[in-house]
């Protein structure tokens, strides 16, 4: 298995590099090469193994070279996040839109000369759902839920999984799209995502920070832990077309809970004092960003694939405690628990 | 009123371009200017009125000089359409999606400058519907139906739609999408598209020539005349945001037909002689193109802004026929009719 991962140094893809490096098999074949993509280098012990290869600088620029190897598998997370792709429209085109369109099309040339079509997973987003006009938006959405996306993030997302459906269905590639749910907590800095602050209220409490929560408590979310998100990309890879059950992207399972339910999660699991650390104060950017995501969301197709959501939010917490311990990192103040 | 016009050399484009110089005007202002773009120039009286300005070539070819002037409003109907589109995948992505984004970005460039942003018409199609794993097509589609389409041409309009919804969204064009259905009876020759035979097997009968039927009697199809599409496709750029209620396409108005329904409208109206000069012989290439449309299609948000679908087939063989009168075309034996 000669795999690529694109977006490799980024939290998901290199949390996914290093489960499917400690794995050593994906499809039952044995993983004999990873090429991992990013703008810069992954910062993590992995990037050692004599499997890996890492390629730093744009996807667009390293379109060529990715094209003249053979790829059994491809892991396309590359993505500028949502608060960006607001803030600069050209910036979301090109590394969403272009940069797919073009690794898509390197792909297809290798078929077109007689190569195997690649497995390829996109990671796509709930941010394809919203509602417009008509077209309400329901408390909870499904695979086949209309996707009318109220963010130039969750438009580009919708529209590689309909290209990724139709060089599918062409034969170029043997894509899966799968729909992330927000991943949470990550660890880290606030990014430009305007989901940040889902991670931002447990993560900062924890390292005995403040942290400032830009929507109303009542805000409902679908939301999913790294490892379940892991797992889910892992087991859409592997899974056949006849398990698939159509070329249409499937959602991801998802907690969905709201806010209020996630600050008393941490109070359960922190205490009060970490609790405390978080006050709310509106932002109405984010605000108006995030009123036009689903509340919840269903994984019918993901649950015939044998996928989980996490079982509540305490867990979501206490895996993110455990993977920081496991690391070492400073993530929490571990003593100041429950202090 | 400055009105561009792309794909303006074809049956529908055409057809636009004379009813809205009969016209005059457009929203309530005068037409002042209307420029034609397509790969060809259009045959027709109309482009020595002294208001049109016709351009030939590639609309890719002609962004630049289209991006140096001010729109008042487009209307976007260049297309290749489907049949070409399945056999040539590039030319497909070139002509559907490249030019339409091209063409999005040089008018989103005069907007960035200070510009005021055009009313923007994208013709869509009712190809963007399709069945796929899980996804059931229903019987009739409906303007929130889930499109997963099995076509590349099916693919590329919804795509579009997409980006005609994000770059309206953040105030480039003011834009709306219209999903046309299958317009017939078309006149002139067969062409690449798939539906092609929906006009064939009325139009060459009608011009004592034998037609062949690819597909089953039985087969159900959405439908409407070339005179209700260009009325739906004007309608539409007339109306305000409020009458459109949201972003997201809207289905044209259909009349659900089948062709054993069409063929009986034929014996009614040009009697059985010209009936029994169609045959059917299954080409398996189309028909498994078809066996993924949708067998009808409704449109509650046109029938809102007051559109309306032919009553029947027989009014639209009776439509061509008297437009065949009316440009004195040899396109209906009309002396041959009940003979």
């Amino acid at each position: 298995m000669n795999v690529l991962i694109t977006g490799g140094a980024g939290f998901l893809g290199s949390r996914l590099a290093r489960t499917l490096l400690d794995r050593g098999t994906l499809c039952g074949q044995p993983l004999t090469r990873m090429v991992v993509t990013d703008l810069v280098a992954p910062s993590a012990p992995w990037q050692s193994d004599v499997r890996v290869q890492v390629l730093t600088g744009s996807l667009l620029s390293q379109i060529e070279a990715l094209g003249e190897r053979a790829w059994d598998g491809v892991f396309h997370l590359a993505s500028a996040v949502s608060g960006e792709c607001e803030a600069d429209f050209d910036l979301g085109l090109r590394s969403n839109l272009d940069s797919t369109r073009s690794l898509l099309d390197a792909l297809r040339a290798r078929v077109q000369h007689g190569g195997t079509p690649p497995r390829f997973v996109f990671a796509s987003s709930v941010a394809v759902f919203g509602p417009d006009g008509d077209v309400a938006l329901p408390a909870v959405v499904a695979d086949d839920t209309l996707p009318t996306p109220q963010t130039s993030y969750g438009t580009q997302k919708l529209i590689c999984e309909h290209l990724v459906a139709d060089y599918t269905r062409k034969g170029y590639i043997d894509g899966r799209a799968a729909r992330l749910m927000t991943v949470t907590v990550r660890p880290g800095r606030p990014n430009g995502a305007a989901s940040s602050f889902f991670s931002g209220i447990i993560r900062e409490p924890l390292a005995r920070q403040e942290s400032i929560c830009p929507v109303d408590a009542s805000v409902s979310h679908p939301v999913s832990t790294p490892a379940h998100t892991i797992q889910g990309l892992i087991r859409v890879f592997e899974a056949s077309r006849d398990e698939l059950r159509g070329r249409a992207a499937l959602n991801l399972p998802a907690l969905n809970v709201r806010v209020a339910d996630m600050l008393d999660a941490l109070t359960r699991v922190a205490g009060p004092a970490v609790r405390a650390r978080v006050r709310f104060e509106r932002d109405e950017r984010i605000a108006s960003i995030v009123a036009n995501w689903p509340s919840g969301a269903s994984a019918a197709r993901a649950a015939r694939l044998g996928l989980t959501a996490p079982a509540d939010f305490d867990e979501v917490i206490r895996q993110y405690i455990a993977d920081c311990e496991a690391d070492g990192s400073a993530g929490v103040a571990l003593a100041g628990l429950h202090a």
